[in-house]
């Protein structure tokens, strides 16, 4: 039995996963504020999972843990804002009161991977397309996460794709995440709200034209990150994932439609048919959860060779 | 032993290599024109490599072959515009008669791995960027290169980095290879010559106002290519070659600066230190050639296990 949880700015996602895959049990309990909250956030968590019906009183071996922010090692949460958490030993916190082997990774990496598994885990290349605050992207090859050498593997969002496009968080312009970032979206529309994206879509129904700018914008953006995943490392599938993936089927249509406008004027692009290789999880997907699972057993794993 | 041979649309670049992985022979010749010239130029130069001073009789084990278009199976070249091959069964052609192993692999791939065994193989991961009349990226990550399922593995050349730059041969607007390409920056010239891009820096170096415009876009779409090949795989280091590199410090210097301008602005882009990840293969480079050996060495380890 493994854990693997999701730790997000407002809920942690946990689940509990069988030595052959299958989840056997969930529970979401909403995040508390600080590096102390965050550590009890995810034993509270982990003692609900192991209480949940499907759960059978197999040993726990590993557990997973995906967060925002740097982390470093495997092991600790670096600048994770939506947390309260600056720098924080987090599996040198849980270890000792959890007995079993956690490691940390990225929230974006580990739902890379759990949304492969959750695919069957057979496609050749896979990027996972995260669209929250922010936009980055795991990349899975092989069954492998892509992780590079120096951490900025799948930092597609700060890719310029319009040097005319709005001025990026990282002082670029049009990049990626200007124009398909929740945040940026957000603060261009300059309306409070609590689903500002949201917002953001029914006024461009509406016929509001600043509305329906931002909307073709975070179009341009998702098909602009399709468009360079597929063309870098000719990942077959493109899943979308994160915060704003709640607009379901009206970001999709928006971005195929975008993708297939894209293509029309070239036989090269219309031979690669993107349209029909960009998906999204569906609602309340637990992928991150799920690829959290997978990064503490690979810990398990490595634990077991080294000690057995 | 094995050869390597590069087979450009003007020369064929043949080099046998030691089993220790050192070039021991090097000979170049001027490719003939169609699908039986090219057949008898690479036969020509195993002849004339095989006749080089440093080649001491080690038995011949395997050969393999750069070359543009399509590459199928290893075997077949496709649509090789430059060589006038439009279909031809090159392994098929030369096995019966050279009588070792022949593999067929795409140039620009060949000579990403060559130029990862010349730096001494130790990068995790590294980028090749061809800069010929076209553009495009071989990958090569822990000393494998990254082919994907379908092909467009490293095709960063038709990603777009502004909707408003040049219209691209690929249809689209603003291309990397639109800005970048030789063939692009030739045509947009539009002045006759045997090598248009340098025409176009001597011009610009003269004030010329369209010269500057497309040196400038030259620089632009380098620097988006080895921001793309750095924000997506993380390659610890990207090497230019093809044609254009014949430019040499005039090309790398123009897109070092411009990676500095980008990154002026940008402290995320600026900590990645891009300017100093860039480098131009030295003129003369055997890095195709030498990576066309290593790809047929692929096949004779591959070989051996399956008839040993």
């Amino acid at each position: 039995m493994r854990i693997g949880l999701d730790v997000g700015g407002t809920k942690t996602d946990a689940v509990a996963v069988s030595p052959a895959g299958d989840i056997v049990g969930r529970v979401r309990l909403t995040t508390g504020w600080g590096a102390d909250e965050v550590v009890k956030t995810i034993r509270d968590a982990v003692a609900a999972v192991l209480r949940e019906p499907g759960v059978n009183g197999d040993p726990l071996t590993a557990i997973g843990i995906g967060t925002p922010g740097l982390v470093e090692d495997g092991r600790r949460v670096l600048h994770a804002v939506n947390l309260g958490v600056d720098d924080l030993d987090l599996a040198g916190a849980l270890e000792p009161v959890l007995g079993v082997p956690v490691r940390v990774e990225n929230d974006v990496k580990a739902a890379a991977l759990g949304a492969h598994a959750l695919r069957g885990g057979a496609d050749r290349s896979m990027a996972y397309l995260n669209l929250g605050t922010g936009v980055a992207a795991g990349i899975v090859l092989d069954g492998t996460l892509l992780r590079g050498s120096r951490g900025t593997a799948g930092e597609v969002g700060h890719i310029s794709v319009d040097p005319a496009g709005p001025v990026c968080r990282c002082g670029q312009h049009g990049c990626v995440e200007a124009l398909a970032g929740g945040g940026s979206i957000a603060a261009r529309w300059g309306q409070t709200g609590l689903h500002p994206v949201r917002d953001v879509f029914d006024a461009a129904d509406a016929g509001d034209p600043d509305a329906i700018d931002l909307r073709a914008g975070l179009a341009r953006g998702v098909a602009s990150a399709v468009r360079i995943l597929i063309l870098s490392v000719d990942a077959d599938v493109v899943v979308l994932g994160g915060g704003l993936t709640h607009l379901g089927d009206r970001l999709l249509d928006d971005a195929r439609a975008q993708l297939r406008a894209s293509a029309a004027a070239s036989p090269f692009l219309s031979s690669l048919r993107l349209d029909e290789r960009v998906e999204c999880l569906p609602a309340g997907s637990p992928a991150a959860a799920m690829g959290a699972a997978l990064v503490g057993a690979a810990v398990e794993e490595r634990e077991v060779l080294t000690h057995g």
